[in-house]
């Protein structure tokens, strides 16, 4: 089109999407190659002038069913739909639900159908974060995902410190035999609540390991681990559950097991679930993240990045905080 | 292209797909234009082309919260999205949440970063319907919208005659007054299923308003009708809840009133969600409509319009049966 009407590739460009800086001669000359080269200027031409199609993709690799069943994947759709929704910006929400769905991702991010993509991929073992970090378009992961950080955006909360708040706040009520409900060791939320947990107590490797029980982040998980852990620590009298539901699951062990929460037992959960931690019986003691924070930087550096703006890459932290109600 | 290249734009398109179809000369041609003019034959100009992208849109129109809330929502996510992927195209959701939403939803949609699109807007009053009915790509709605359905692709359950079989079935119990708590009368399907109770009840006008009550489809609302119901028509001996969420709420306030359930009153919802209807207490009685069903005939429809087949528009309506549990 710039070969055919003698104007520069900028003008042309200009022309196309209506930009008032160029002269009536230079609109004319477009309009006239436009017509004789039958190029319909429809958003996906425009897309190959301007990069921009006024749409985010939020990606969400998980199996189907988690994504459906926990709240904070819903809270985070909801935040990020309203977030960009407020920024005159369309949200295109892809899910991954299959081991090969990564290809066909990445294909559709490269293909010019969005401007950027915010990525959540908590499984280590997931290929897709490695399948997208190098396509040539913005990519905001939330949370790490298991591929090396080198070079990406990235927003988090602080889960190591908050493991150690939760920690901490059970050890300054003078419980003296702390145990946890970890999450699966597979997802950084889960290793790194655990590592907070380890920092406060300084258990030893065997000391860890004993008073420790995998819960994998769900009700009934946190329920049978608690109980496994009532039959392996019987003097247990704190418990720190990696996040809400398995601390729901906890109160429910607990109370099977005739231990009154917070006398013979104080739980703190993870997450403060709006629909759940102020819900339990007692109202649970948790540690707050905040999921629209974190939505709130994420579509903020992606809205910098689409703008150009030179943003170095880096993991930001976002910080948490410890929400005292009964259970401890 | 086809004008700086002398060839017909069919031979141009054929070579940017790299059909087989093309003489070598007409490649070469085509590829010196395309250097020329830096026009750059990526998926998104592809598009203009071919039109195919193997992505189709999944549009939801619905409050956000009520579509976290409603398992008939997620299910239908679910259930799209692995019919798409095993036919390799790429679900891309599109949620409207605000009233100016679907401006920019039809601008995606015709900017050529989707097949086509699979539509849910229950609403009798969103505007989406009529902003996307007539867009330049296949559209199939899956339930009736509040617009003109002449012309329309259009799956949808057999919801009047749902609410018919689960009311006769109520009669058929010997049950003599018989009430029914409705969903919104802004949705076909709470209007359809209080259309399916008043046939099978034959109540005029008076009658028919003194003995429903409206529960918006949610359990809260579902309990609270069933209280007003009992106040306003004491001899009640059945009522038909149109959806299961409202059955369940029914049957706390039928607990709370000392009603035992079905002997002094039996109960019918309407659905059968699987998270619901097993699970309450007694197992409910209702009408099973399959979310899944309803995708497979949406999914095929849409492949065989993105083929290219004459498939003429019509509102196929599916089937839905009883399933007998304990509470009628």
């Amino acid at each position: 089109m710039a070969a055919r009407t003698g104007l520069s590739r900028a003008t042309v460009s200009r022309v196309i999407n209506d930009s008032p800086r160029v002269s009536p001669e230079a609109r004319e000359l477009v309009r006239a190659a436009v017509q004789e080269l039958g190029y319909v200027p429809n958003r996906a031409a425009r897309t190959l002038v301007t990069r921009r199609t006024d749409a985010v993709a939020l990606v969400l690799s998980e199996p189907e069913n988690k994504f459906f069943d926990d709240p904070f994947f819903a809270s985070t759709v909801r935040t990020v739909s309203q977030h960009l929704s407020a920024a005159g910006t369309q949200m295109v929400l892809l899910l991954v639900h299959g081991p090969d769905d990564h290809v066909r991702i990445a294909r559709y991010l490269s293909g010019g159908h969005v401007d950027g993509a915010l990525v959540l991929a908590p499984h280590l073992s997931d290929p897709l974060p490695e399948a997208v970090r190098d396509l040539p378009l913005p990519i905001v992961f939330g949370g790490r995902p298991g591929t090396s950080e080198e070079g990406l955006h990235l927003v988090d909360h602080d889960n190591v410190g908050g493991g150690r708040i939760a920690t901490e706040h059970l050890i300054s009520l003078g419980r003296r035999s702390v145990v946890t409900v970890t999450g699966p060791q597979d997802e950084y939320a889960g290793i790194e609540r655990l590592d907070g947990w380890r920092q406060a107590t300084g258990f030893d490797d065997d000391e860890a390991a004993r008073r420790s029980e995998p819960g994998g982040f769900t009700e009934d998980g946190g329920e049978r681990a608690m109980t496994e852990l009532l039959a392996r620590v019987p003097d247990l009298d704190a418990v720190f559950a990696a996040n809400d539901l398995m601390a729901r699951g906890a109160l429910r062990a607990l109370r099977a097991a005739g231990r009154g929460v917070p006398g013979d037992v104080a739980v703190v959960g993870f997450d403060d679930q709006p629909a759940v931690a102020p819900r339990t019986d007692p109202p649970l003691t948790t540690v707050r993240q905040d999921p629209s924070l974190r939505t709130r930087h994420m579509v903020d550096r992606m809205s910098r990045l689409i703008a150009g703006e030179d943003v170095p890459p880096e993991r930001t932290v976002l910080p948490v905080e410890l929400v005292v109600r009964a259970s401890a």
